[in-house]
């Protein structure tokens, strides 16, 4: 049993690592860090815990052999510079503090994309957890931009309030974001770096991505459509699709619609594609707060410790 | 036309005033009030008024021949001090200052629920409009009441998030609240003692009211359940609320069940009685901004002025 | 009073026809026709119609000035011959029979968007009403595509459940489309066709257009998101369009952002425009039931009688 | 490895125990029964189960060691009446053909509420799981009833759409349900029986029960509250509870409120009591699928084997 600690644990993404890692066969939860909460109970925050987790939230860390940061965007390097973490210790960060660039005091971060990056996450010390719509987009479009067979992309992708997280602002107002929709960050999401990133590091071709995010009416989930241009035959695509993916556990590649209620509460991703003349559609859809965030996160635990990579995450899907 | 005067147009209640008004055939819109957002468009606080209302809240009252108060409980008896209000000019106060005890200053307010006091409210200057939830569910048993056929009375009813105002709060939040339940002042909601007031005033018999408010994950509307005894026929129940409401042009017995979508966006409440053994429970529905708020103030205007009863209120119903 | 008769009063743009009819002050409802339910009160397949209109559904059509055809596509034209419409008749057809190709009998269809066909509207006898994804599409791309301005359009767009009719379906079951987001007709949607022909319309300039149409988990409403290149600056883009709909009383350039909730039940269609670097983005929304569909052609019919063209269409938006 | 078969596995709740028992570590699945649906993959009737469980519906089953049926009301008799089971075998029906009489050809179906019949479980082969509501509502009122404590109980529920199943309705057509609310069955749900046998059989005391159900606007779970009359302490009725509940590991007695939320997606039930004057009111509430069906079949299931009650039942909830 390895000792974990939990950096962040009183908001969304940290609570669903508790929700996952308090059933983990492999690691003990040794303290779940919360400057502000510090004192409460994890379970009064979240009282869908209770029977799950009856920890109280501590700003004391301790030493541990897995840490994971779950907070807000570049606050992990203030955290790391303040706090003393063993070389020793595998830290996640589920921020985008190091997603662009993994130098950081004498650690290396790795994006932790683990349908890229499998062998190079084995064993390591650091690892960056992409974000939740760049984990939709890329796999959506990886197997493309690894042949070199990328252009100029067009996605459309809307997510759960849970990915603005439990900030009380008017989006996500429960009067106005019922049975509504709106767009935001358009074309300028700071996910469009990461994901272009990745993208280019293929091969020459400059991969281009018009991305325009939308808020939706629901609570967990990312559904993506991305458009491109192709000559291939449907058939061959699908095909590069099911060979890029062969190893990869939690991502599926559907010959059927997909939609965003099949991977609620699992840590899958599905794709489907469709093509009308040499117009490509590559539909994608996760869990925001799971393959999106805490799911990959545990995924990418389960590699670099090199345990099997599903340990943890064979979830009951809500289903409904 | 009427000179009106919206104080607290910046609130829910406020707003759909402004809804209303905007299209009243015997009104002009003299002045938004709103300390905190004066100098604000209010259709910069409720886009969709954009089109429907131009004007600017203000901090400047002036006089007018009718004025809403939509202020938060208690602060209406405080705005009516600090504030010059001619005597002449009709007050309808939203808030719950003057429900129970309509004595302020040299005005006696009239409770506003036109089903019992239509004739009480003809030419009255002073109006303390009903509780939304005190609507609702006095309009499901004020004809047992008026007969002295009720004792004791159990109500369940369910709100939508309007009801709890634009503030952020942890309940109002959407990742919360969606697909969510919950109880709230549970046997204590302050509406309650409006109720009993109104029900106990037809004869001796002591009515009591045990009421459990739920929280919906919805948006507008409420709906209620109220379970009482009576050995009447159902037919006979049944006539005796079409009788007392055959004048009530907004209040509609149906026979068939009734649903919340029935009402959303109108000023009507329907109901529907059910009865087993010597069980008889009636089912209400009100969109709780309207016929639960601000319709119910306009149709207590209209009757105050003399004005046809629905004036401005034939509205399309959203249906879906 | 002009006569109005309704064939297909029993499905949703049908009822919605008598919700904004019943109100509106030139007109009389004649009849409802529905063979399927004939015999049937309105309000009791749609009881939020109590109160609103008491008709019953009919199987006998009989003479009337205005008939709004509101019928499956392609049954239309199997109506029409089948029963006598006198040539004075106004006939303003909802399906899309008559959108491409508006000759039938001695009748020559044209297509209601007033936005563009205000002029050609005037007087006329015949009107094909427009899409509700087509309208919301055309009204975000007209102001570029009249100056020639557009190329390639990648657009993706959202509806509301009333969009799939009543129909009891897979896609139309609550536990399924309750938090659901899904593709579907991938950009092989029905009004492609009917975009482009408008679109073209204005100049040699090919204009292409790749649409992704999402199955949305609410029940009113288009949000619609289209990308497009140009190298005009975003401020000379608004005043285009500003200028274009400065004779549009139902559609509003917005310069903040827009959301769905600001047009529910009502019939207008906000915009909002951004651009980064040489890529536009044109947002727009509208409600499916009314400015795509039945609040629309009360419009259409408005400009064909000759009367105010918001005549019947200044309704309660929603708003919550 | 025992060997399970589930009858009726097209179904909601059948569906629902194929998510459960594919990760339990103590059977394997034989078939999956569907008269209906034979010769389909269990995956292509619900997409979320791809990779999770790759089987397909049959009609030809085979002998086991657990049996499951998920049949329609009066279905699972005539299913055992036509196929033989061997005496071995234990069958589990979450149907409610036995749960007011569990005699049945040579078996003795025992009423399958752990809670109070934990010892009558231990080893029996044939269990009736009790209704979704009866399973909410008796969890709230049985310490009550045991001490004799419980006499006419006022209880509203509201049920999630799974409950009513996938069959396409009126009543289940998102169009109708998103926002609505609405009774049915009102004092006449076929769970009051099966409630009130249980509540009566510890004592002669004669309890009552006017149950109203609403149908609401999510798809899993149930809320109640019950109102009753007591003198007791809240504090001596909260630990009247803790005590009841002493040995149940999934039902959780919560001093502060409790919502829907709290229990997605797990096997609990959490309780919330609140009293004022001599009025209590017991608020409750679980998953109808999980605790309320499936997830109880399973507990049933463990406890009938010998297996740790929890066993493939320590869920991750959905939290959000």
């Amino acid at each position: 049993m390895k000792k974990v600690g939990i950096v962040g644990a009183n908001g969304y993404t940290g609570s669903e690592l508790v929700r996952l890692l308090a059933f983990h066969p492999m690691i003990e939860l040794s303290f779940l860090y919360s400057r502000s909460n510090s004192g409460t109970k994890i379970s009064d925050l979240y009282p869908d815990l209770a029977t799950v987790c009856e920890m109280t939230l501590t700003d004391k860390p301790s030493q541990v052999e897995i840490l994971f940061l779950c907070l807000p965007h570049k606050e992990s390097q203030n955290w790391l510079s303040q706090n003393t973490v063993g070389d020793e210790t595998l830290v996640i960060d589920l921020g985008n503090d190091f997603r662009l660039d993994g130098s950081f005091q004498n650690r290396n971060f790795i994006y932790g994309l683990p349908e890229i990056n499998k062998k190079n996450l084995s064993g390591v010390k650091s690892i960056a957890n992409p974000g939740c719509f760049a984990t939709a987009i890329q796999l959506a479009l990886l197997p493309l931009a690894e042949k070199g067979l990328l252009n100029e992309v067009y996605t459309t992708g809307i997510t759960g309030s849970t990915g603005a997280g439990q900030s009380l602002q008017s989006t996500t107002h429960f009067t106005w974001r019922n049975d509504n929709i709106s767009a935001y960050k358009t074309l300028t999401h700071q996910h469009v770096d990461e994901v272009l990133q990745q993208l280019n590091s293929f091969n020459d071709k400059k991969v281009g991505l018009n991305f325009i995010p939308w808020r939706g009416d629901f609570t967990r989930g990312i559904f993506t459509s991305s458009t491109v241009k192709s000559d291939l035959e449907l058939s061959d695509i699908e095909q590069l699709y099911r060979d890029f993916y062969e190893e990869a556990p939690f991502v599926k590649v559907n010959e059927r619609a997909i939609d965003l209620k099949q991977v609620v509460n699992t840590n899958r991703c599905v794709i489907h594609i469709e093509k009308n003349d040499n117009v490509v559609v590559i539909h994608s859809a996760i869990d925001n707060l799971l393959k999106g965030a805490s799911g990959q996160a545990v995924q990418n635990m389960n590699i670099a410790m090199g345990w099997k990579e599903n340990l943890g995450l064979d979830l009951k899907p809500v289903g409904f």
